[in-house]
């Protein structure tokens, strides 16, 4: 089942205006949207897109995964963006009755789920360069299979040079589809020479390391976790925030820090580079066997799954399909 | 007669697919589009546009302006987003051809035109981060009354020292609709301070000046005219480009150079900052009256247009309508 190419029966709308607000929920069949081609989306980028999963349990219950944090983050991009935020509790119940209506999509089959964009875009029949006055949020649904449906293979890595992928002050923490739009060529460049993912550096001193591929990335040195801090450029992932949560639970040391590029390429040529992984909603973690660096490659942990990243992915999915006591309280039943 | 509200009765379309490249290229009348809430542009902004006006002259024919400008920018742009280029013949053709078509809608009144607005849009119904597979090529239309309908009022600019418009090796050189997104908050911001405009910093060193609002920007220091050089974050405006050659062409010294705001700020302490100005499709020429950074504001020129911002209006306003003699070959007659 590919990701993102099936969607299910229905779908959810709400509109704003600057007189109603947010008005006008509504659960419709799928379809297509009517918009005039002045429509301010088709040219200024004023939209933002957040994605989570529903879970089919053993017995049959469908659960979320701290959707909260979703929402929560839909409305940080809302206010970098000039888009007006909505009502956390407006958009959970959005995000439930969707997913309720079309509970026969949420799949039965083990490691599959049904994806859930939630996504708002600027819908001023207008093409003066401004905030919008009008916006339209949507829900769409598509069932979506098993990440790795032959075990978890770990990426190989590109380290991208020049270009960048966001900067501090811009909108890089935001889940804006406009940073997705800035890093397609890098994304590019990387699939060319071979490699899976790039790896994103910092947009100021080149040196320190953001993100990898859409996701956020961690490395274990000399058993200390590190993962890039939140420092205005990266994008602050639901699956990084359980990480780090389950990590300390489990008695690791997690530093939220700088990471430079050169601390990682020491600690390889030093074989004290144990493990590294990215994690996002769609991989929960995918792991780095290779990491290219100007023509020098690093191979990490043999280039194989780490104890750490095993564990991670096991837990995380363990808690999301409801095979494993969910001690953090981040499900939701539907 | 407000920009950007009204629409002409055709548009210009055209598509493209892997197999059959850019094809089908077709004036069809002005109607919404069906979209799949899957079509990539609303997740990904993988869009990108461009401006342009076409100019009635006194003896009734329409001009373009450099339009061969326009669509190499274009191409840049695409080649940044990962989106096929267009053959410059044919951009050009289907500009000329939609203004024939909807000639009757570029207005007769002095100053008025008809701005044309080409842009891209991904069309894959996919939400996989990629670059599309297909995309859709459009052409619209909006008349536009006088940009100074009470005469040319020098605006208030306020330096941006939170948000970052752009950065090198991102996309800031692009007409991405992305970057329009990511400047939205920081212009939303200085409106609400009283300010027209907002002046974007460099997003390295914060320094150095890159733009002001969507307009390119220049000073006059002691009779020497300085203006960011095109490093990788800044959009080469076609006006910033036919202001350089005129202001050489009358023997003026044209720097383009890394502007650092401290000179700015010193040349107007020492008497020495003559004039300031921003250059535009939109307003052409736009004089900057007043700087504000961080609290302390700089009066440029008493508020008053200058000089040389308004001999360079007159000339290519007179170049654009036909009025003064196109030495530099720059228009063209549909």
């Amino acid at each position: 089942m590919l990701f993102g190419k099936n969607f299910s029966d229905h779908m959810f709308l709400m509109n704003y205006d600057e007189n109603k607000g947010w008005h006008d929920p509504r659960i419709i069949p799928y379809q297509t949207l009517s918009l005039a081609p002045s429509t301010m989306v088709f040219h200024y980028g004023q939209e933002l897109f957040e994605g989570l999963k529903a879970y089919r349990t053993k017995n049959g219950e469908i659960q979320l995964f701290r959707p909260e944090k979703n929402i929560e983050r839909m409305n940080n991009t809302s206010r970098r963006l000039c888009i007006p935020e909505i009502d956390p509790s407006d958009a959970l119940q959005a995000i439930k009755e969707i997913v309720k209506t079309d509970s026969d999509w949420v799949p039965h089959e083990a490691d599959h789920s049904l994806y859930i964009r939630p996504f708002i875009i600027a819908t001023d029949p207008f093409i003066g360069v401004k905030p919008s006055s009008t916006y339209l949020f949507m829900i769409i649904l598509s069932p979506v299979g098993s990440y790795y449906p032959e075990g978890i293979n770990p990426v190989k890595i590109y380290v991208e040079n020049e270009y960048v992928r966001a900067v501090k002050g811009g909108i890089g923490a935001s889940k804006a589809g406009a940073n997705y739009a800035a890093s397609l060529k890098g994304q590019d460049k990387a699939k060319h020479l071979g490699y899976t993912q790039v790896l994103w550096l910092d947009g100021v001193e080149r040196k320190y390391i953001d993100e990898v591929g859409t996701m956020n990335v961690f490395f274990v040195i000399d058993g200390v976790v590190k993962t890039p801090a939140l420092e205005g450029s990266i994008l602050p992932g639901v699956t990084r925030d359980s990480c780090i949560h389950i990590l300390k639970s489990w008695g690791y040391k997690v530093e939220e820090t700088r990471v430079a590029l050169q601390e990682i390429i020491d600690a390889s040529r030093n074989g004290k580079l144990n493990e590294a992984f990215g994690t996002g909603t769609a991989a929960v973690i995918s792991p780095i066997g290779t990491l290219n660096n100007g023509g020098e490659e690093i191979i990490i942990n043999n280039a194989e799954i780490g104890p750490i990243a095993k564990k991670l992915y096991d837990t995380i999915t363990g808690i999301q399909y409801g095979e494993i006591k969910d001690e953090f309280g981040w499900t939701l039943t539907v």
